[in-house]
């Protein structure tokens, strides 16, 4: 037998000397120096605007996968939705709770990517916690982030983003191709040995939404494309606006690799998760503007919102390259459990 | 065999129409109302101040204890945390992780009972997150929150509070009696018929600590004694102060049953967790008008900080009813995992 791993323990969660060396010690290097110890809670400071608040748990498995980790996730899904409020991302909070026996090397590399991450989107880690559970009683960390951004448009402060601003005419667009981070996952649960490699497409979205703003778009509606993929964001945007929502089957930018795994598997890849991508929600006359941002990224047009013929509910629907139309349902949700 | 329970399903977390199901249907008619859809990010009001965040996981087990449960600990240690800098609490966001098989009435009583708890803290629940993971790869339900609060008092935002600001010869009170949010967990995990019962102090610090502001008091240092209990939370502040920070062993509010569970189980109530009590530190002039607050809910001057005296480090002493001091460690961490 060799020498054993080192590992979290459970005392490293008891609030005792061994919690200390664990956040002292291993964590906080991994973290942006900041003045004086840390605190239960962190005093800020923000550009002027108005704030936007957000969180999400992440429980992805595997905890590594192509592209991604759920060290990046944890902050660079958490700033995404900051962004879809058109806030410009700026603190973020993590909550770890990890398993007893998780090795330490593994937790640095994730905490050192989420620090990582947390750079990229231009925030601060500002405040965290961590918990011990015993063995078999999580499945390795699962981490909790908040964050804090900032709306310092003044039209956006006015009139926020959502979907009671979707008028019918409006353009729907996509910041870029569909459902590499589900298949990405997918194929790192199951082994699948895709050739090329499908990666995750987690990345920070701020910076496409803030290039559109500085652009003169201003949109009515933001999504990220996380669970359950843009059928499930159109749906809950179709009930969100009374409208009906149609996209353009030939217009969806699907990578080939995706496309064929989808098709092996049975999968729908509008139902696949992403972790960078959006839907944007414009007026027409603004498409052209939008485009010019997000084209170069590999977005696209891929639809338009109308008003539903009476007695129709608002609905989603699918236009075939026929002209055909079909209702497209948002997936149960057994599809791919823990892919964020 | 009876008909199963109704209990949570790893499609409730899939992002699909049954996630929407499982927050529309059954939580949110838990959570006061608000305008509009729920969105991934909440645009906040807050009133005029410094902001504070601040982030806990919550694990504790079991989920339902006396005096408690998880869902009213989330609330109130995150609001806790914020009030311990001196700030209102006024937001929470909450992400909550389940285990597939978790009943759904109990998970209907914990949020119940969180919702109720912030309210009680006087915050709004802003923003919200819900995962679901396999059967044995939880523990039932872990719950992480995170809080924003406003220091409104413009002393505290020129000079915040913090170990730092602890000076020689400042006075350390308590604001309550000792571990009883320990002895509470304890007895209820290891079916311990304690008589009479021990309840959780588990409660909002906010309200004492407004008083204390309003009654014209600055304290240099606030602190919770949760996990760790008093003697973790001492040790921290004298190093963070370099002084000696110097415990009245009979002035300490510890009530029987408690002691007496301690005795029993050889355990110390100094390192026991409270989720209601916090350590206060004022200039010794101060001393009177604190305890005209905090003696009425069974506060308490317990010690004073003093320089250390070459060569000796930053430590934590406890002075016997003889006049003899002897060092107070803070525990390793194995002594009660999962008390918050």
């Amino acid at each position: 037998m060799g020498v054993a791993e080192p590992a979290v323990q459970l005392a490293h969660g008891g609030g005792g000397s061994l919690m200390r060396q664990l956040i002292e010690q291993e964590l906080r290097p991994l973290l942006p120096p900041e003045p004086g110890p840390l605190h239960d809670a962190a005093l800020l400071q923000l550009p002027p605007g108005r704030l936007a608040f957000s969180t999400d748990g992440y429980v992805v498995q595997p905890l590594e996968f192509p592209g991604g980790d759920i060290g990046r996730m944890a902050a660079i899904g958490t700033a995404n939705d900051l962004a879809m409020a058109g806030a410009r991302p700026c603190q973020l909070s993590v909550s770890l709770i990890l398993e007893e026996g998780l090795p330490l090397a593994l937790l640095r590399r994730l905490v050192a990517s989420l620090a990582a991450a947390a750079a990229e989107c231009g925030c601060r880690i500002a405040t965290g916690d961590t918990k011990v559970v015993e063995r078999g009683k999580a499945d390795g960390v699962f981490i909790s982030t908040s964050g804090i951004g900032v709306v310092e448009d003044p039209q956006l402060q006015r009139h926020p983003i959502g979907p009671a601003a979707i008028r019918p005419g409006d353009a729907l667009l996509v910041s870029g191709d569909l459902g590499r981070h589900g298949v990405a996952i997918l194929a790192a649960r199951h082994g699948l040995q895709l050739q090329p490699p499908v990666l995750s497409d987690c990345a920070p979205l701020w910076p496409m939404v803030q290039a559109l703003l500085q652009a003169g778009v201003r949109p009515h509606c933001l999504r990220d494309l996380t669970r359950g993929g843009l059928a499930a964001a159109l749906q809950e945007l179709a009930e969100g606006s009374a409208l009906e929502l149609v996209l353009e089957e030939q217009a969806l930018p699907v990578q080939e690799p995706v496309r064929r795994t989808c098709e092996l598997l049975g999968l729908e890849p509008l139902h696949l998760a992403n972790e960078g991508r959006f839907l944007l929600v414009v007026p027409a006359d603004q498409q052209q503007a939008a485009l010019a941002v997000l084209a170069p990224a590999g977005g696209a047009w891929v639809g338009t919102a109308r008003l539903p013929a009476p007695p129709q509910r608002p609905r989603v629907l699918l236009r075939t390259p026929l002209g055909t139309e079909r209702l497209l349902l948002p997936a149960t949700g057994e599809l791919l459990p823990r892919i964020c």
